[in-house]
C-alpha cells in the first residue's frame, strides 16, 4: 500500500471534478492537506451547505435557495421578453450586456444526441409551460453558435413555433472590435449573409 | 445580484484548490450542482475525513493515519539507506522502480527563495534529527532535476557532509529508450560529463 486509506478517498472523491484527471486530483489532495486545510476545511463546508440550500427556480430553472428567483420576481423586469441560455454562466453574461431587461429560461444543458441528452433529459415541457403562460410574446434564443447550441436552437424554434410565440436569435457576425483579417471565414460568411440595411 | 450567496461562496471556496481561477470554479460548481451531486457529497465528506484522520508520519514527514508509518515499520527495508525526495509522489515513483528498499525522507516541498521557502520553511532540522540516528549510513539526494530541485540538493549535501554521512545524487542522464536526436543539449551534455566506465 502506497498511500493511507482516507488519502486514497480524498483523491478519487477529487476525480469527480470535470477536468480533474488522477495526476491532478493527487496534487490537488497533498496541496490541500499541506498548504492548505483552511481552505480544505471552507470547501467541505461551502459544498455541503450549497447541497442543502440550491435548488432550481420553478419559472427560470436557474439555482436558487428561494422556490421561485429574486430575477424572476422583479417588477422591473420586461414579462413578455423570454431568453433562453444553456447556463446560469450565460445568463450572467447576458446580464453584463445591459442590452436586455426581459425575464430568462436557463436550460441547464443543451440538446446533444452524441452525450444522450435529448429535448427529454433537457425537461423542455417546462420550458413550454413557461413560455405560453400568456404573458410571454417572444423568446429570444440565445444559446451557443456551437453545432449543439444551433440544434438546439432550431428544435426550440420548431416547439415554440407551433404555439403562436415569436421567436428570434441574437445576431451571429463579426464581433465588435473585430477585423476582418482575423475573423474565421465562417463567421465571416454568415456575417455577409445576414447583412443589414443601413438606414441614415 | 448574479448569485445566491451559498452558491458564490461554494465558487469562491473551490479556488483553493491549484490551477483552479474564477471560470473553472463556476464552471466545476455548476457541473456539481447540476450533475453530480452524489459526487460532490462525498468530497465533501472525504475532505472532512482526510483532514482529520491524516497527519505527517514522524520518522520520514510523508502523510500517514498513524504516528509512524508502515513503511518506516517495516522490518523489511534497508535502515542504512535514507532516500530524500520532495514529495509523496515522488516517493510513490521511487517504490514503483523496485529498484530501492530503504528508507524515506520526505521534504513535503524544496527550497525556493522565489516563493519564500527557505531552509527554516521546509523545517529542514527534522531531516538532520532523522539522518543522524546512528544507523542510517547513506543519504540518497532524489530531488528533481530542476532548478529547485538542484539548489535544494546542494543545500542538503553541505548540511548533510558535515555530519560524516555518505551522501548521494541520483544520476542524470539519456533516459531509458531514449534517442540522442530527441534528447535535448543539457541533458546530453550531462551525460557525457558524468559518464561511466564499462566494465566487462
Ligand atoms: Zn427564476
Ligand atoms: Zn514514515
Amino acid at each position: 500500500m502506497t498511500h493511507p486509506s482516507s488519502l486514497d478517498s480524498l483523491i478519487e472523491a477529487l476525480r469527480c471534478l470535470p477536468g480533474v484527471g488522477p495526476k491532478s486530483a493527487q496534487r490537488m489532495a497533498y496541496y490541500l492537506l499541506q498548504r492548505d486545510r483552511p481552505g480544505a476545511r471552507l470547501l467541505a463546508d461551502s459544498l455541503q451547505r450549497a447541497l442543502s440550500a440550491l435548488r432550481h427556480c420553478q419559472r427560470c430553472n436557474t439555482f436558487t435557495e428561494a422556490e421561485i428567483c429574486e430575477r424572476c420576481l422583479s417588477s422591473r423586469r420586461d414579462p413578455t421578453q423570454l431568453c433562453v441560455v444553456e447556463t446560469p454562466v450565460d445568463m450572467n453574461m447576458m446580464e453584463q450586456t445591459h442590452a436586455y431587461n426581459g425575464l430568462y429560461y436557463v436550460l441547464m444543458g443543451r440538446v446533444s444526441p452524441l452525450d444522450g441528452v435529448g429535448p427529454r433529459e433537457l425537461q423542455l415541457e417546462q420550458l413550454m409551460t413557461r413560455a405560453c403562460d400568456g404573458i410571454v410574446q417572444e423568446v429570444i434564443l440565445a444559446t451557443n453558435f456551437t453545432n449543439e447550441g444551433e440544434v438546439t436552437a432550431h428544435y426550440l424554434t420548431e416547439m415554440l413555433k407551433s404555439r403562436d410565440l415569436r421567436v428570434s436569435r441574437i445576431a451571429r457576425g463579426v464581433p465588435v472590435g473585430g477585423e476582418l483579417e482575423y475573423v474565421d471565414a465562417g463567421t465571416l460568411a454568415q456575417a455577409v449573409r445576414e447583412r443589414r440595411a443601413v438606414t441614415q
